[in-house]
C-alpha cells in the first residue's frame, strides 16, 4: 500500500478502504508518512468528502492510534457530554451534579480553556484546593462512590488527532463535517464513554457560524455513533449571545452553584435540562425525556445536586466553604458598570467578541502558556431582547487591573446591537439529533 | 501575508493576487514555508483551478526564483521549440540543423532522458567526442557563428519549479494544466527563449492521453506566452505510436541523418515541416508556414541542412565521419528481427510500452543513476495502417544481450494490434493552436 495511491484515490473520488484510512493513519502517527502527503490528502478529502463508513473508520483509527481509558470497573452506563464551544458555557458544572445524584456515573476526561471559551478544569480550580491530579484507579473510585469525577487528560489519547488536528490547523483544511465529527468523537470514545450527549453550538461564538452546519455536524457524529456502537445524541443550541449572564471562571461557578440553589439565569438551566434528559435517557434511569426533565429537576428542588457538587469537591481536594457562601469564591479588586449610550431593545450581544474581551482582562488564555486570573469576567446585566434605556447598565466588568477597564468597557458596548425595532426571537435549542 | 489565508483563498475558490504568488513562489523556493502547506495549496489548485492572469504570474515567479539565461548576445529571434515527451522523437536532431541553416539562431539547453523518453543530449553523445559541456560565452559566440549550439543545464534555471514539481509527483498534484504548463513555460522563459513552439504530444506513449487534455494544455501554454509577452505556437501531434521508426540513441541518430539526408520516414520529416515552419515564422524569416515549409524542404535537397549538421557537431567536438557512413554510429552485438504470428492491419504500437521495451534493453534510463546503451534499441519495420502477413518482420531489435532479446521480442509482438478490420486514420497533426 502506498500513501501516493490513497491520495489519487481521494483526489479522484473513491471512497477508501477500512485498511487504506488504517494504513495512513497509523503511518503518519508513526511519523513513516511526510506531512506534505497528509496535508495534501486532507485538502482532498476537504473537497471531495467522506463517506459515513469512511468517517466512522477515520473515527476508530484514531481512538486506536493511542491509550483507550478503560472504564469498564464503573458500574453503570458511562454517559459523556461534550459541547463544542462556547462563551460563558457553564454547563458541565451545573449538569455534573444534576446527573449524578441521579445515581448516573458521570467520569469526566476534561481539558484547560483556549481562545475566547472557557475550560472546565480551569473553573474548577475556582475552589481553593481542588485538584483534578489523580491515578486512573483512584478516578474509577472516586466516580463509583460519588457517581462524579473530574480528571485531567491522563494517557496518550487518540495521539493521531492532535496530530492531524495541528495540521489541519494550519493548511486551512479544518472545517470538513467528516474531520471535526471524527476529532471530537475519537476523544470521548478513547476516554471511554459508553454514550455521548452532543452540544453543538451555533451562532458568533461558537465554531459553527449556521444553523445548517450545526446540524450537519450532528447529524454526522450521531451516525458515527450508530456506526461504532456508541449511542450519541446531538443537541443544536444558540450560541449567538454568551449562555447565563456569567463569563470568566470564578463568575462562572458562583452562576453554576447558583443554578443549584435554584437561582441561575433561564437559559442555562433551560440549556442543561436539555442535554441532562437526554442523558438520563441514554444512560436508562427514565424512559422518556419529559420523565428525565422532572427528575433532573427535583434534584435542585430537593438541594441534591447541590450536596453532589459539595461532595465532589470535597473529594478532590477542594474548599466547599465557598459552596454555601459564593462571597469567598476568587473577587476581583474593581466591579465597573458598563452603561449603555442607546435606547431599545437588544438585539445581538456578539459572543466571540465579549469572549475575547473577557480574555483580554485575563479571564482566557491567549497562548497556552498564559496564565489566567480567576476572579475576573463579565457578568451581563442585559440579554438579548431586553429593553435598555441610556444610562441603564448592560453589564459588569470584573477586573483586577483598573488600566484595562476603558477599553473592555468599549468593546462590551460595541457587541451590544441596540435597535428601535422588534426582535425575531431566537431559541435556545434549535433542535435534537438522534 | 501568511501562507495560511493562501491556501484557504484558494481553497474557497478566489483569485490570488500576483503578490501572494509571488510570496508563496519566493517563501518555498527559500524553505521559509513548509512542504504541507504548499501540498495542500497545490491540491486546491487541482481542484478550483487557477485562471490565465495567476498561470502566468506563477510561471514568472519561477523564472525570477532562480538564474536566467542572458541570450541577448545572440543576434536574431531566438525561438525555442519543446516537446512534452514522445518516444522515438529525434525531431530536434532534424530540426535544428535545418531551422539554422535559414539562418534563425537556435540556442538550445537541453536534457538527458529519463524513463521511456530520450534525451537530446543522450542521443547526441552517439557522434564519438561530442560535448554539451562549455561555457556561456562559447555557447554564445557558437550560436552566432554556426546558428546551432546544443548545451547541458548551465545555472541554476527557475529553482521553484524543480521543488514545485519533485513535491507534485508525491502528492497527486502533477495533472493540472496550469501546473502542467506554467512548470514547461518557465523552464524556457529562464532558458532564454523569444519564442517557443509546442510539440505537445497526445496518445499512449505520451503524458496527455486524450486529445481535449493536449488541446487544453496547448492552450493554456500559448495563453501564458501571449500574457508575458513571448510568441508560443502549440502543435498538437500524434503519439500513439512511436515517432518515426527508430527508438534507441543512435538508431535515431542514423534516422536523423537519413531524414536530413532525404531519405527518412514520412511521419518524422512531416511533424519537423509542421514545427520548423512555425519556428520559421515565429522567426519572421517568413511571412506564411506554406513559404517557410518550402524553405525548410530546400534545406534538405540542397544538402544545406546535412553540412550544418557537420558544422554543429563539428563545432562541439563530435567526429563527423558517421555522418557520411552512419555504419560508425555505435553499433548492437545483435541485430535480430520480430515476427508476426498474426495477419491483418497493424491498429496500434502501444508506444509506451514499446518505449519501455527499448528501455530495458538498456536504451533509455529506469533511474537518474542507470548507464545506458547508446547502441541498442527497435527499429519499427511495420507501422499503424500497414499490412501484415504471418511471419512478416514488424520490429528489429538492436541488442548486446543476448539474454533480453525473448522477452523484449515478446514484448513487442504483445503490443502491435493487429486486426483483420479497416483502420480509423489518425492524424499525425491534430491541429495548431496560436
Amino acid at each position: 500500500m502506498r500513501m501516493y495511491d490513497i491520495i489519487l484515490k481521494k483526489r479522484n473520488n473513491k471512497e477508501l478502504s477500512t485498511e487504506e484510512i488504517n494504513y495512513f493513519v497509523n503511518g503518519y502517527t508513526k511519523g513513516e508518512i511526510p506531512d506534505y502527503q497528509v496535508s495534501a490528502l486532507l485538502m482532498a478529502i476537504y473537497f471531495n468528502k467522506m463517506s459515513r463508513r469512511e468517517t466512522s473508520d477515520l473515527t476508530m483509527a484514531m481512538v486506536n492510534s493511542g491509550d483507550i481509558l478503560d472504564l469498564s470497573n464503573i458500574q453503570g452506563i458511562k454517559v459523556d457530554k461534550h459541547s463544542t464551544g462556547g462563551v460563558g458555557d457553564t454547563t458541565t458544572l451545573v449538569l455534573g451534579p444534576m446527573v449524578a445524584s441521579l445515581g448516573i456515573p458521570v467520569a469526566k476526561m476534561s481539558g484547560r480553556g483556549l481562545g475566547h471559551t472557557g475550560g472546565t478544569i480551569d473553573k474548577l480550580e475556582s475552589f481553593e484546593g481542588f485538584s483534578v491530579e489523580m491515578s486512573e484507579d483512584k478516578f474509577i473510585d472516586n466516580v463509583n462512590k460519588i457517581k462524579l469525577a473530574v480528571v485531567g487528560q491522563t494517557g496518550d489519547l487518540a495521539p493521531a488527532d492532535k496530530k492531524l488536528y495541528a495540521l489541519r490547523d494550519v493548511t486551512g483544511t479544518v472545517d470538513n463535517v467528516s474531520l471535526i465529527a471524527s476529532s471530537i468523537m475519537s476523544k470521548k470514545i478513547a476516554a471511554g464513554a459508553d454514550a455521548i450527549v452532543l452540544d453543538v453550538k451555533v451562532g458568533s461564538g461558537a465554531f459553527m457560524k449556521n444553523k445548517e452546519d450545526a446540524f450537519l455536524l450532528a447529524n454526522e457524529m450521531v451516525e458515527i455513533g450508530k456506526h461504532i456502537g456508541r449511542n450519541t445524541i446531538g443537541v443544536i443550541s444558540d450560541m449567538d449571545q454568551p449562555l447565563g449572564l456569567a463569563i470568566g471562571n470564578g463568575l462562572e461557578v458562583k452562576e453554576a452553584i447558583d443554578t443549584l440553589k435554584g437561582n441561575g439565569p433561564e437559559d442555562l438551566l433551560n440549556l442543561c435540562l436539555e442535554l441532562g434528559a437526554n442523558m438520563v435517557v441514554l444512560a436508562k434511569k427514565a424512559n422518556t425525556k419529559e420523565e428525565a426533565k422532572a427528575m433532573l429537576m427535583n434534584t435542585i428542588t430537593s438541594g441534591k445536586a447541590l450536596e453532589k457538587l459539595k461532595e465532589f469537591i470535597k473529594a478532590q481536594g477542594g474548599n466547599i466553604a465557598s459552596i454555601d457562601d459564593t462571597d469567598k469564591l476568587p473577587k476581583a479588586k474593581y466591579v465597573v458598570p458598563v452603561v449603555s449610550r442607546e435606547e431599545g431593545i437588544v438585539h445581538k450581544i456578539h459572543a466571540e467578541n465579549i469572549g475575547l474581551a473577557a480574555m483580554e482582562l485575563g479571564a482566557g488564555r491567549a497562548t497556552k502558556e498564559s496564565i489566567i486570573d480567576l476572579a475576573v469576567g463579565i457578568v451581563l446585566n442585559k440579554k438579548r431582547g431586553d429593553s435598555v434605556k441610556k444610562g441603564d447598565v448592560i453589564a459588569y466588568i470584573h477586573s483586577n487591573d483598573e488600566g484595562n477597564i476603558q477599553k473592555c468597557s468599549e468593546r462590551i458596548i460595541e457587541n451590544y446591537i441596540i435597535k428601535n425595532e422588534k426582535l425575531e426571537e431566537i431559541p435556545l435549542i434549535y433542535g435534537v439529533v438522534e
